[in-house]
Order: structure tokens, then C-alpha cells, then sequence
């Protein structure tokens, strides 16, 4: 591939499978996912938890995990095998894995590289941060003959713009207003943004699978659309706002009043350390927020705390507490405890997205693809977020790409 | 309306509105579903937890509550306020309510019969305890000039066959041989099916809310082909079947293995009492068990047990646990509680599927309506238990009414 | 009783029982507890929830029931009748008997008065509020001429003093302190700190159900002290804390680890709504934690939020995730759901508390009686929070008062 | 030692350590307490989840746990090494353990016997059953030189004796009813009892971890008391039933009325297989029930259930649901659900029961050691089931023991 190859419009030429670049490639999602897929090509493990694996999603003709490369940018060099052993540690992989693939994991690490930041690109401000990014992708893409990139956000969750600051509104409008910021020495983008950008740049898809704010921002889109790329956000859903989805529904088509809902969040590891700072959380509160007063179709009172506490490790623990009133007003409650593993809920349907959101890139489609939704809490480019709906939209989805 | 006229093919020619015919008229279900809807009439309450009056609905063009006529059987002849008075003391329905549609209590006292039996009925056996219920029914309607009966079943959970009875199997093979054992002395419906039969008679849609074999006999259901006529059926699924059939459907799309699924049940109640009779639950705990083993696609081990505890009236805790596999093998847990008030989310279900069954009835539908298999444990004539499914299907129904 | 009467030393002479003066008289705890001394009294309730009718303290010749007479300060002027029809309405009280004690309550309204309050006292400042205090508990004493007068707080929760203060902290060190700060125009004093310190000047006994600041502080119970006055606090302990008080013990007595205890509460009613402030919380939420730490010797992790739901009324649901250790490093999980009437556990103990105090000041016991720490989440004068413990220790004073 | 030494009177002069007897000592329980115990000696593991190694039980002088020396009987033949890597799949133990102690284990197995039994000693009948038994007891302790043995018995539960068989109630009156019973060619004892006859035989003392029949039974116990020997029991209190016996005394001190307490367990492993045989769970629900009434003072209504579900392996879920009444009527709940490692949690147990019953029995106690009800649901020689209660009664033990 040379500079001027494609992979939006797939003239990169590349034949050596696609690619799949984690931002916060140490991570315990980004692992969990390495892990996995080598487990699987191995045949040391089921697809238990994969999607894309199920009969009904059979006819897609997805890319097959033998034919994934994977690299990254993350701010650790922590090397794979130690930070497996110790999700082993944790229960969230099973310690017998780590140590049959230990080869493969310390290979891995030679694809994971530390993103340049503002400090280190020296003067050159925001602008060089993204174009040493879009270097790495591009070398990534070169070293491994790719024909095809999918950049892939797993990295700690940041926290949302601030809205009343009308400057920043403005540089975020259009790709012209961010690139005018930077010549005026501000750095408009938030971190995930740059990622969103630089894979833009090269052609790359995206998958949006933190609340960070990012692919969304008008100018970020609209740099998206410019490049034809494909993409698909924000926030994978996996545990309580899992549930929220088939719940709500579920009150709603019985016709029962939600009175209110209180959810309690307790985790730890990583995710649970960053969600400790009120400011990130507030992030992730929205995004858990935003569903439950589409679907129920008007706010719905009641209190949604996330709480780190350290001994959880990755392990999340939600209490939902549920008051809703029947026939004649009468009172009634459900309660739910979900006690779910959160990487080994997420790391399959990372591997899901990647396939589906190339295979979506392949045949053509641009912007977000909106049939995803399933996936997310807070869907890119729709309002469904019942999860029966979302189900029948991907098998649409499926159907569609079979078509190729 | 004569003795000919026709309710099946509307040639009854009655004005007087439809008739509703409750089975077990002085139950909890019945006794919430009357009182509800001389409320709604009186503007005393909203339609929380009907179905049929949520705007997605709006366009199937129902019979409205002001045109419902009710009556019944039952073995009690307690008085209805005095049944009503004893519901709001367990806070089943508010005790202001009560007080304020006392009259209307009084006065449909007098529309609820007590049945015909073996014993009262002398030399007759079945035959002519069916023959009493069909001159019950043909006097309501005569009575009330009705355009239309439903018969719907609330009575008492009755106990299934017994499978190893061969006698028994080859009486209720087909009508005939029903009526064949009648004349051999024998009396092989069990009691659910007297009602079902006594409806198909005069022509009656017929409502299975209870587990108890009826409708679904052979002979039974080819009666009501011949007469024309109009069922859904069976069990109203109101509380842990209604959660199972959101999260179960949930656990298979997200590719999660369900390892085992754990359902404990506490009531009270009437319907508690009869449950605490191992012979009447196997009905309860059959209907229970097989959507689930439906929708995984095989039986999920794990126990499932309802106890009669009497001090929890007519309400409901159901205790559900899940062990689930996702990634990798990792295993995870869910939880539930459900704190339900049965008659209160079992009574506007009724007064919906007389709705519907009316109108499907009108529309020229005969046999099982498949197309309620939302309001059921064990949907007669339908394999389909996601509520997602059962729901678009709902939908669809309303559309085809609408059309009328 | 004349001015120099003194109810401290018993020489009050009066004859007429003893008096309970609530402060916060026509809040839920106060009028279910003045509701349920009449339906006692009237034989139309029994003693469910009421340790002091147990058999195991019935040889600490307590008053009677009959022989207590009501009244209290209240900024609201709402009928009681009205007040117990809301909290029937939100099944706290049983309606029948609001209906049936109707006229008791509304005799009961005469003896509430609104408190003196900075602005109604005009330029005197907190001297005079106070003193206005003393005259109203002086006019009750004389009223009934009672034997015996027991001041319960049980308003709306205050914040906690702001402890970077340090000239209120100087204020607050001797009544001499308190007094210089009067003259110099301050008004050191809490709210509940005034009640605590007019009580002291007519002799009266305190009660201090809620955790606001009050009788602990250094010149409120040296006041205290000088006048020979008795006292028990602080924060009665109704629900989760009082599980906790049970559960923690037993995890140290089986050398489990506690790793980290997770608290959530949900509550609505005037209670909620007061601790939705989030300063006046911190009170609540400190007795709630530090008992915990003294049971386990060192603190926990894991967070305790309390949350305000408007639709819980008077009920609070709270559910707590414990995560432990054992042998060889197995971690285990308790969770526990708590939906318990707030007022329904609080009212009976302040009938309780008041006798036992009474009791307590007769037998010649001045300043905190640690004994009574069995109903308070932070015990006045104790660092025992063990329920096992203080049981002993509430029996161990039963026998004391009995040799009365 | 010889055969007429007395490990009763301590004439035996053994000065080998203490000896632990497992019957049943290849089963999950048993493996944890001796991979615990090896653990804890090589310093690999600290003594979290052992009540003798708290700092209230120092003074007691406990033989240490490098003084221990273990054998035991079991049918099974696996070795250790097998059994505990079993149990670290389960997450039991850890696997790191297991692996540092694999010589540990492997040593261990030599001291495992497989037990007579009728088919294996052929004409002799039970007597000769018991013989072998006492054979190899006494084997056991000569080989070791040991001071003291204790046999307990953490075998697969046995159901409970019939009640109606008035022949096998009359063989268990007294020791000399069981040996007429053997000439006559019955077997009147059940197996745990075969052990502890063995073990009384030897002067040895017995701890029944298990609800099995044994020690209890009227032959039995007298003679244990004629060998002077010493005893404990019944059934490890470890999970449900140790919630239960801390919050049934907090409803009855609170004078609050426990209208009715539903029991539910899941389980897996050994023990869920054995207790899924409706004869055997017959004697864990009746240990299980029998404290509740107690601590009442009268029968409470609600199910108590215990379901085997394989996918739990050793692992516990219990979930219990308490309704209860408070002042005026109102009606609460509590639930909770425990999720326990049953081996973990009773191991420990097991190590600590051997120290003190060891100790009582150098210190000169016979009969059963009633200050041990703190470990067991059916406490031998007591009616206290409230935990508070036991801790006292261990601790004043613990003092005893110390004066030595
Ligand atoms: N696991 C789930 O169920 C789930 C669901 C939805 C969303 N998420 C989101 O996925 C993300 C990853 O979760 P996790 O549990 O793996 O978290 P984690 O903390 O284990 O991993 C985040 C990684 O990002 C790296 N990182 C931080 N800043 C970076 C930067 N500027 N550039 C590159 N890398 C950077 C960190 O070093 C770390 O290795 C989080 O944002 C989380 O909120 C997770
Ligand atoms: N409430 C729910 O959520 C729900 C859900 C599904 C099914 N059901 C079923 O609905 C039925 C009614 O429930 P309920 O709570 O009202 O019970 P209930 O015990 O209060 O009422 C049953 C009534 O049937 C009457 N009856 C008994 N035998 C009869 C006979 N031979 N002929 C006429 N009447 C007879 C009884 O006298 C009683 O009045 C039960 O079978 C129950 O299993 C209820
Ligand atoms: N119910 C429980 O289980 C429980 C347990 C522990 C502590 N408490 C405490 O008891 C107190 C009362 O609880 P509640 O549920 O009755 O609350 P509530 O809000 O119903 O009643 C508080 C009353 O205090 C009155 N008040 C406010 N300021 C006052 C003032 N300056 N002087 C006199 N009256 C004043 C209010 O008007 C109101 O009527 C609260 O502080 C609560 O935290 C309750
Ligand atoms: N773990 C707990 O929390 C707990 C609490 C109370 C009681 N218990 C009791 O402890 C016992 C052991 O529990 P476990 O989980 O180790 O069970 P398990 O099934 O793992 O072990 C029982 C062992 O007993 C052996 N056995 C069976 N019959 C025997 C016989 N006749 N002689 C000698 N050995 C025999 C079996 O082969 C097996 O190895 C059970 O009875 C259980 O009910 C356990
Ligand atoms: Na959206
Ligand atoms: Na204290």
C-alpha cells in the first residue's frame, strides 16, 4: 500500500486480512479480546458470548478471527503475558489459557506502540499529535499488507465536554473550525476525537465502545462522511443497561407505570478507578441515563450511582431496584442483582463489531451503521434502544451483508 | 336472540353489547377484573395495565368497557362486596374503590351462578351437567340480548390428565367419543373442559386463563372448529414467566449459555391454596417450565417451586437465579425479585383478551387466535414464547382488526 | 408545681403521669408513635414492635402507656387527623384506625405549638428563643401537673456542625461559653441543641432519636449534667444499621475478612426529602458508618448513599452487598434487601425510649444512659454497637430499674 | 501405647500430637482442612475463617496446628492431589496451593482407608464392622505415638433413622440393647454411628460435622459417657442456618413478629449430590428447621428447600425471604442472599472444633461440650441457637481451657 491507497474505498490493495487497532491496547477489554481470539483460532475455547457466532448471524460471510491482525496505542507497556496472568488473578480468564498462549501474547506486544502526546510531538500542538497517530496506523497498515483497518476505542473512559464553553462549541462545528483552533494554538479535541480523526485520515472505521465523547462531535462526523468511512458508537452495553433494554420494554408493552428506578453500580479493576473521578463518570451516568427515558418515554425518577470499590476487580455488581404501579394503583417493585463479569461480557462483542463493521465497509456502507445498536448503550444515529428491536435490525444487518 | 340464533356467525342479532362469562366469577381475577372496570367506567381509575389501551392498540377498534356485560359461575356465593372488602385488606385493590362502586357490586351478585354438578344434575352424568351450563349461558345471553359471549376461565387451577389413563386418552380423541363415554356412564372432561364445551355450544369465544386441560383436548378444540368458534389460551403470564420470556430471549441473542435457572415462588391467596395441592401445581409448574426449555432451545436444569405462604395473600414473590457462561468459560449470575400483585396484573390481561377475542371473533377468526401468545404461559397453537415476538405479533393482530 | 419546682429531683410534686413532648411533634415517627399510644391505650392494637412489652423487661415496672401525656412543638400546623390520613394512605397506619382514634387526634392538636423562633423572639436572639422554650415545657409540666417530663427530638435531621469553625467550637465548650456568645449577639447553639438545653433548665430528661447535633455537645451536656438530667442517643437505628449490628459481629466472631460493605438506601416521605439535602445527609450518613468501623475494628471500604424517591413515602427500601473473605482466600458475597416502614420501626421505640429514660431519671440516673445504646445507631456515652451486646446490657438496666 | 492405654484418661502417653480421624476423608470438606492445614503451617496461608485463631480465643493453650496428625477413612480411593485440583477448578482453594503442597497431599493418602464394611468382614455382621473399625483407630494411634485422637465425621450425609420402626428404637436404648440386637443378627446402627461406637471404644473423642444419626442416639451417647468420653455436634452451622441464628434473635429482641421465613439452597458438588436423595435431605432440613423455632419460641410458617445443581460444584446460594409484622400491623420484609463456599466456610470450622474438643478433653470434660453450639445448627446437649449467645458460651470455654 502506498501513501495514497485507500482503505475506505478498499483500493488499499492490502491482502493481508484486516486489521484491528485497540486505543487502550492493555487494557482488561483490549486483552480479554486478544486473549480470546487467539483461543479461538486455537481451538482452546468456545464462542460462547460471541454474536457474530450464532447460527442466525451465520450467512454475513464475516471476516474469520484467523484473518485478524491486531496492534495498538495504549500509555502502558505493561507486557501482555503480565497483565493476563493477572486478569487470570481476578477470575475474569481462566489462568490455563494465559499459559498455553503466553507465545502469542509476547509477540503481541511488538504492535502496541505509546500514542504520541502534546508533550512529546513538542510545537507542533494538537495537529502533530494526530498526524503521528495517523503514521502509526498507516505503518500498521503497510507492515501487515492490510486490506482493511478498524480502530477500535477501549481506552479509559474521559470525560464529557464541558457545554458551556461556547469557544470549544465552536472549534468542534466543522473539520475547517478544528483545523482553523489549531493554527490558533488550542487543542479542540478531546482525546478519543484524535483517534476518531486519524483513523478518518487513513480511510479506518471506527468502533466507538466508550461513552468518551468522540465520533459524535460534529466535526469529527462530518471529517467521518468526508473520508466515506463507517462507524459505530458509543458505549458497548453489557450488564445493567443490558437488562434496562429488555425490561423497559417489557413494562412498557404491559402497560405498568414506572414510578422509579434506582441502579447501583460497584466495580473495580481499571474501569471501576476511572469512574471514581466524578468528572469521567458523568460520561457514563448520561449514557445509562439516556435509554431508559426513550424507551419508558419520559424521564424516570430515581437515583443511578457508579462506585469504585477496589476488591471487585473486574467483576461489576448491579443492583436495580424497580417501583412500578399496576391495575387500580397498585404498588409493585423488582429487584435484580447482576453480578457479570464485565471484560468477558465486552470482549466478544468487541471481536463482533470489528467483523461486522468491516464487513459493513465492504459493502459500501458509510457514516454509522445504525444497525448496531444492539450493541450499545448509546446508539450512534438511532433512538431504539429496546433491545428486541435492536435484534431484528441486526439480523436485517446480516441479511444485507450475505447479499455480498 | 332464539334458540337457534348464532353468536358464532353474528346472526344472534343482540344489541345488548358483549358478554363477558367469568369461570370462578367470585375469584381474585374475576372478582379485580369487574370492580376495574365499572372504575374505568366511572372514571375512578386509568387503564394502568391494560394493554388494549395503550395508543399502539388504538387503531384495532375494541368493544368498549361501557359495553361489557358480565356473569359467571362459581362455587361461592359469597357477596362481591364483601370479596372486594377482602381483596382491599390485602391491598390488592384500594378500599375507597370498593366503597365508592359498592352498588354495582351488589348488583352483579345477581349475575353469578353456581354451576350444575355430577350430584345435582341426578341420573344425567356430564351430559346434562353440560346441558345446564349451556342453558346458563343461552339465559345471559337471551337476558342481556348480547351480540356476542367470551367464556373466560378464572375458576381454580385444576390438576393435568393423568398420561397413563389409555380410557381416558380415547374418550377425548374427538366429540364423538366423547359422547360415547357419556353414554357409557362416563364423564371424561375434566371440568375446565365442561366450560370449553358448554362455550362452543352456543357458539361462546372461549378464554383459558388457568393452566387447566381444557381447550387444547383433542375433542375439545375440534368441537370449537366445528362450532365456528373463537379461543386463546392458556395461562395468564403475569409475573416470573412474563420476566423469563424478556430475559431469556436476552441471554440467547447475546450468546451467553444459561447453565441453570433456579424459580422459587411464594403466594398466597386462593390461588395459593390450591397450588399447595401437589396435584393441582403440576399444571402450574408444566406451563411454567416449557417456554423457557422453548426459547434456550433445550431444558435448563435448575428447580422450580411454588409455595403456599399464607400470609402473602394475593401477592406474589418469585425468586429467580441464573448461572450463565459467557467468554472463555466465565461464569456469571444474575438475580431477581419480583413483588407482584397477581389479580392486579392478572385482571386488566382479561378484560384485554375479551376485547381482543371478541374482535378476532367478529373479524371472522376461528380456531386458537396464535396472535396472543403475549398473554400467555403456554400459548395455545404457538411455539413462540420471546415477548418481542409475541408482542410484533400482538401489533399485527391490531392492525387486521383495524381493518374490519 | 410552682417556678422552683424541680423534675429532676422529684419534686415536682405533680401527679398527673409523665409528659412526652415531641420536638418535630407532627412529623411521621411522632404521630404514629402519639396514633399508636391510643390504639394501645384503646386496646384496638397490640404491643407488636414494642421491646418494652417483652416479657424479658417486664419485671422494669415502666409507666404505663395510659399514663403518658402528649404534646411537642412543630413548625407545620397540619391537623393530626389529616397527618395520619397521609400516612395511611401510604399503609404506615392502618385507616381503620385513624378512622376509629379520630377524635383522640384531634384533641391531641391543642397541645402543639410552633416554636419561638429568632424572628418571632425580636431582638433578644437565641437566649430568648430558648427561654421561650422553657416556658412552653414549663406551661405543659404545670398544665398536666405531670410527675415527669421527657423531651423527644424527632424533627426534621440538621447538618453537622462545620468543624473548621473554631470559634462556634469555642462557643460551644461550657454553658459559660454559650452564654458569653449570647451576650455578644451569637447563636452558637443547633437547633436541636436548644430543645437538649431548655429540657435541662426545667429538669426534663432528652431523647435523641435523630443524629442532628444536640445533647452531645461538650456545653449541652454539661448543662446537662449541672441540672442532674438524664439523656439517651443518638439516631434511632430501625433498619440497615441495625442489621449491620447483627451481621458485622457475626462475620468478626468467625474470623471472616470483611473486604467491602456497600449501603444504599432509598427512602421518600419528609425524611427522604430533608436527607436529599445533601448537608443535612452528612449527619445521617456519619452514625450510619461509624458503627461499622467499631464492630469490624477498622474502617470498611465501599460507598453509602442514601437517596431520596418521592414515591417510597414513609417506606425505605435499603440493600447492602457485602464482600468477604475466607479460609485460604475464597471471597463470598452476602446481599441483603431491607423494605421496612420507617415510622412503623421508629414509633414504638421512642415509646420505649421515653419510659425507660423516665424510669431511668426516677431511679436516680443522671447524664447518658449507655445502657439504652440497643436503639440508637451511635450510642451517647458507648462505643458498643453489637445488637447481642447491648441486648445484655439493655437487660442488665431492666433489672436495675426493677429494684426500684 | 498399648492396647489397654486410654486415650480417655490421658494414660495412653502418646506424645506423638493430637490425631484427626476424617470419616469421609476424601471429600471436599476434609481435603480443604488438610490442604488448610498444611497451608497454614508452611506459612503459604493466613488463618482467616478459624474462631481459634482469633485474638478472644488466645488464652485457651490450643494444641498448635503443627501438632496435628490426620488419617481417616473414606470409599473412595482418589488421591488428594486429584481431589484438591478438583476443588481449585471450583474456585474451592487455590490452585497455586494445591501445586506448592503436592507432596503434602501425595504423603497423605497413605493414611486414607478404605472402611470394613458388612459385604468385606463377611459373617461377623456389624460387630464385626465396628471391630475393624476400632482396628484401625487404634492402628492409627500407635503408629503416630499420638496423645489424643479425635474422629470426625465429615462423611456423605445419612438420612435419618425411620420413626415408626419400634424394633430399631428399642436395639438403640442402651449399648447393651445394640450388642443383644448384633447377636441376633441385626444392624442397628447407622453408619456415623458405627464411627462414633469405634471412636467411644478407643476413648477417642467425635465431632458429628454432619446431620447424620449418631452420636445422639441413646446407646450411643451412653456409651461415649461410660468410655468418659468426650464429644460434639451436630451439623456445621455455616451459611443460611448462621444468618438465621443472628437475625431471628434481632426480630424477637425488636419484639418485631416474623410472620413467616422462606428457605431456599442451591447447591452442587458432594453434597448437593447426596442431599438430592429425598431420604438423606431429610436430616439436613429437620437440623435446619429446628433452630428457627426455637429462637421464635414456635413453629414458623415457609418452605425450606434444598436443590442439588451441578453447575454450583461446592459452591452455595441460599436465598431466604422473611415477612414480618411491626407496630400496628405493618407489614416488612428482609431478604437476603448468601453465596458461599460451603467447603471454605466449614474447613476451618473443622480445624477448630478439633482444638477445643481436643482441649475440653484433656481438661477433663465428658459428655457432649455444650459451649460448642456456636459451630453447629443442632447443638448436642443444648437448646441456645442465638449466635450472640454461643459466642458468649465458647468464650467463657475458652477461659476454662485456659486455666489448665
Ligand atoms: N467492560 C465493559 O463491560 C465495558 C462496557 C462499556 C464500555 N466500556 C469501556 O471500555 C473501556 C475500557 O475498559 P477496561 O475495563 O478495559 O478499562 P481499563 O482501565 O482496563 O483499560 C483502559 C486502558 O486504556 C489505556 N489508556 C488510557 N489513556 C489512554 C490514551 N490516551 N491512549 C491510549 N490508551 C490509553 C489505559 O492505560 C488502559 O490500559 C472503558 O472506557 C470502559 O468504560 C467497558
Ligand atoms: N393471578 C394471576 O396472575 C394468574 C396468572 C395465571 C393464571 N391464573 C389462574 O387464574 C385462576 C384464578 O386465580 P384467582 O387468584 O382468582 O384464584 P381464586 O382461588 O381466588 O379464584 C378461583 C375461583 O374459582 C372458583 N371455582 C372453583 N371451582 C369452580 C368450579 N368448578 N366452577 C366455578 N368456579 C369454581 C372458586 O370458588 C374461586 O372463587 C387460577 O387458576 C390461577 O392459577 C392467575
Ligand atoms: N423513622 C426512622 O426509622 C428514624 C430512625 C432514626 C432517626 N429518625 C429521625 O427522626 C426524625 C423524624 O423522622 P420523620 O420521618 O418523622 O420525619 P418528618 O419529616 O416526617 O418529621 C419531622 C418533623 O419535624 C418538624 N420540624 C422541622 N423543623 C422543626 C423545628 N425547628 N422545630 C420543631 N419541629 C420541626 C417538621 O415540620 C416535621 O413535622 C428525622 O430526623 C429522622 O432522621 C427516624
Ligand atoms: N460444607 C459445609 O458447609 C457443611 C456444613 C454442615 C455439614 N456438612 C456436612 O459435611 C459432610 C461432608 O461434606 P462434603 O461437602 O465434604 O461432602 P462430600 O460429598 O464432598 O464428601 C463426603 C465424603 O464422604 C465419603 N463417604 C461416603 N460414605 C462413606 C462411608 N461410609 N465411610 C467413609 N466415607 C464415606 C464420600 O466418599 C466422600 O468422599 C456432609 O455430610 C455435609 O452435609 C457440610
Ligand atoms: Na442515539
Ligand atoms: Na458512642
Amino acid at each position: 500500500m502506498t501513501d495514497d491507497s485507500d482503505l475506505t474505498t478498499g483500493t488499499a490493495g492490502g491482502t493481508g486480512g484486516v486489521g484491528v487497532w485497540f486505543v487502550g491496547a492493555k487494557g482488561s477489554v483490549a486483552t480479554t479480546a486478544l486473549l480470546g481470539a487467539h483461543a479461538l483460532r486455537a481451538r482452546l475455547a468456545g464462542p460462547t458470548g460471541m454474536v457474530t457466532e450464532l447460527p442466525a448471524l451465520e450467512g454475513a460471510h464475516l471476516v474469520g478471527l484467523d484473518d485478524l491482525v491486531t496492534g495498538g496505542h495504549d500509555l502502558s507497556e505493561v507486557p501482555y503475558r503480565k497483565r493476563a496472568e493477572l486478569l487470570a488473578s481476578q477470575r475474569v480468564v481462566p489462568r490455563e489459557l494465559v499459559d498455553a498462549l503466553g507465545d502469542a501474547l509476547d509477540a503481541a506486544d511488538a504492535e502496541v506502540l505509546v500514542p504520541a502526546t502534546a508533550a512529546t510531538v513538542g510545537e507542533g500542538g494538537q495537529a502533530a499529535v494526530v498526524d503521528a497517530l495517523v503514521r502509526d496506523l498507516r505503518d500498521f497498515v503497510r507492515r501487515h499488507d492490510l486490506a482493511r483497518l478498524v480502530v477500535v476505542d477501549v481506552s479509559s473512559t474521559q470525560p464529557p465536554l464541558d457545554p458551556s464553553d461556547e469557544t470549544l462549541a465552536a472549534d468542534l462545528a466543522t473539520p475547517e473550525s478544528v483545523r482553523s483552533a489549531w493554527e490558533a494554538g488550542r487543542s479542540p479535541l478531546p482525546l478519543s476525537a484524535t483517534y476518531a480523526w486519524a483513523a478518518f485520515e487513513v480511510g479506518a472505521s471506527f468502533v466507538a465502545f466508550t461513552p468518551s465523547p468522540g465520533v459524535d462531535l460534529p466535526a469529527v462526523a462530518e471529517q467521518g462522511r468526508r473520508a466515506g468511512a463507517t462507524w459505530a458508537g458509543s458505549d458497548g452495553k453489557t450488564g445493567e443497561t443490558l437488562m434496562k433494554s429488555v425490561l423497559a420494554p417489557m413494562f412498557v408493552q404491559r402497560a405498568l407505570h414506572v414510578d422509579s428506578w434506582a441502579s447501583f453500580n460497584l466495580l473495580g479493576g481499571g474501569d471501576g478507578q476511572t469512574l471514581a473521578d466524578p468528572e469521567a463518570v458523568r460520561s457514563k451516568t448520561a449514557t445509562k441515563a439516556a435509554g431508559l427515558a426513550a424507551m419508558v418515554g419520559r424521564p424516570v425518577p430515581g437515583p443511578l450511582h457508579i462506585d469504585n470499590v477496589p476488591d471487585f476487580g473486574d467483576w461489576k455488581t448491579a443492583w436495580d431496584h424497580i417501583g412500578f404501579t399496576g391495575f387500580l394503583g397498585t404498588r409493585m417493585t423488582l429487584q435484580f442483582t447482576w453480578a457479570g463479569c464485565d471484560s468477558a461480557l465486552a470482549a466478544p462483542l468487541v471481536l463482533d463489531l470489528v467483523r461486522l463493521v468491516a464487513a459493513a465497509a465492504e459493502a459500501g456502507r458509510t457514516g454509522a451503521v445504525t444497525e448496531l445498536g444492539f450493541f450499545f448503550k448509546n446508539p450512534s444515529g438511532s433512538d431504539e434502544h429496546a433491545l428486541g428491536e435492536q435484534w431484528r435490525a441486526l439480523l436485517g444487518l446480516a441479511e444485507e451483508l450475505g447479499r455480498r
